[in-house]
């Protein structure tokens, strides 16, 4: 049976075991708010299923809680740090609040992050950064999960791109999207249930396109040469750009090769520098409703914009609990019992 | 029989037909290098099969020769342009020149085009920020021709996103992708010749997915709500920052309406106040070998970079000649012999 457990109580926990491994309480709460927004807005595949794994990375020596990331300022409208392999979340949340005052004071600000490990869910810096008033423009550079058009094997990762802007009276838009056809994890669900693929969803190891979960290889990029050229985009922006190379290092076996590493560039535009902040809110609340007033598609129930389902999703789990499955509540009594912190308390 | 005219030729004679129009020389010379640069690159869409309904769109009030574009600086590394109805070509060559020098005094800038005509194709503009060293990024906004997800009936416009880097000693890499699944000309193509579409890649007037192209009535989102998400995004980034909304405006059949207008989006990091510029290039060279080194794909006959065939085109027809069909030629013609200026002089 699932579990519940409140927000709250999932971020003390979280926050619990990264201090436990040494981390700051500030890094350990950036943490703890990542991977908890992730569960609460539905993304569950980058919430605390996700914490046993940041555990081994930190163990194997991939992921640095000891970390002393290096800020620099090229220009005084962008900051470079270089993580020194720090989590995602804790030198991300330094660089969605030094881009907030950047991007007021310049109207644009650049922020690129090299050598961290793993983002965890990428709208929730875009949405942070939306929340404050801005526009924001992610893309993040990881390990091979897909092919590169027309070749054959891993090469690219599923890099994602995200955009928030602010939503004037409502929630941000906030879209977060892989540079993949579909998420790795649809392929792993089908597969366990049996469930054919929809077509242009997954290669077979040869490089066919292939509907059988059992044949599915990995996820093809999405729209062919528009998804690897995307893909490949982001690893130059976000890791060429940082001195931080993750495809030819990986496919040449040279420097860190495959070993985890991601990199990202942010871009944050202030909305009041460029048009009224009541008047652009109010703009995009008018877009939001001509959409919403659009006919049904035949077979569709709703039409969202980009981060609905997950801000619907976060009201419904703040007030009614997030659900974990069982296998999760086993993994996280065993680290409360590993590391002798309080178990999660889950509800009644 | 198709015929062949040179890049010069074809430039002088777009140039001359502004010219008669009443535009300055040197904004003339910007419509022919725009038109002239899609045909030398293979895409033919973009290029001076547009003329004829550009004449139209100067008749008809909607695209100004006569423009009077408004430049502001909201921050000093920040552009607006308020294009008072000119062919974007105009103004957009006009943010690329700016952009050269915002970005290398500021690490990154930005340039809001609002209330322009057609953009042409937006990878020349990016492409040509490369070549000076930078990183673009440009989002380009415009009318109506495919569904929201979820949605019936047009709503948004297949709003192109490019990425142009500088490629070391080749040519820049440049993405320039439609937000929608396929052009545009590839269902016209389709419907002429009765060819079946891919599954995926139109959906018929009541929004469901069809492959027959008699009932294909518009191309559908890229991957669905990752196309329209990205669609949306692109109008709220350039059309409400820059005041201009399309989509409200057209589904609310309020304001300018249906009218053509377009508005765009450009961001440009100069490369070397982050890395050293040759080693960036290497590495981007580095990173093209990596995957062109790959095994071919099953079915796969090479492994092209992102613009790799339109530069491949644009080497073989700036040698041969770019190849015109009739219907352009006798269109070219009858302008020509309206407008008393020398007719083209095809290649023999």
């Amino acid at each position: 049976m699932t579990s519940k457990v409140s927000a709250t109580e999932l971020r003390r926990f979280v926050s619990d075991v990264f201090r436990h491994e040494g981390m700051a309480a500030a890094d350990a709460g950036a943490m703890a708010d990542t991977l908890v927004w992730a569960n609460l807005r539905g993304v569950d595949t980058h919430g605390v299923t996700r914490l046993p794994r940041y555990l081994e990375m930190i163990h194997e020596g991939l992921m640095n809680v000891g970390a002393k990331p290096a800020y620099s300022h090229p220009a005084p409208s962008s900051l470079v740090i270089d993580a020194d392999r720090a989590p995602g979340p804790v030198v991300l949340s330094h660089a969605v609040e030094r881009l907030k005052v950047l991007a007021k004071e310049h109207g644009i600000a650049l922020a690129l992050v090299g050598q961290m490990t793993h983002s965890g869910a990428l709208g929730y810096y875009t949405s942070n950064l939306a929340e404050a008033g801005l526009a924001c423009l992610a893309f993040n550079a990881g390990n091979a999960f897909m092919p590169y058009h027309g070749a054959r094997g891993l090469a690219l990762g599923t890099n994602p791109i995200s955009i928030a802007v602010p939503g004037g009276d409502s929630q941000p838009l906030v879209l977060d999207m892989a540079s993949s056809a579909v998420a790795m994890g649809k392929l792993t669900l089908a597969r366990k249930t049996g469930t054919p693929l929809e077509p242009g969803w997954a290669v077979d190891e040869a490089g066919n396109p292939t509907t059988d979960p059992a044949k599915a290889a990995m996820s093809t990029p999405l729209g062919g040469p528009k998804g690897s050229g995307l893909s490949l985009m982001v690893e130059i922006l976000a890791s060429l750009l940082s001195g931080n190379p993750l495809v030819a290092d990986a496919l040449q076996k040279t420097g860190e090769g495959g070993k985890h590493r991601q990199n990202a560039m942010l871009i944050a535009i202030d909305i009041a520098t460029f048009v009224d902040m009541a008047e652009f809110g109010s703009q995009v609340q008018r877009l939001v409703g001509a959409l919403k007033a659009l006919p049904l598609a035949a077979g569709s129930v709703n039409i969202l914009m980009p981060g609905e389902r997950g801000y619907l999703a976060m009201i419904e789990r703040s007030a009614s609990g997030i659900p974990l499955p069982p296998p999760v509540v086993t993994e996280l009594a065993a680290v409360a019992e590993r590391f002798k912190i309080d178990p999660l308390a889950l509800q009644a």
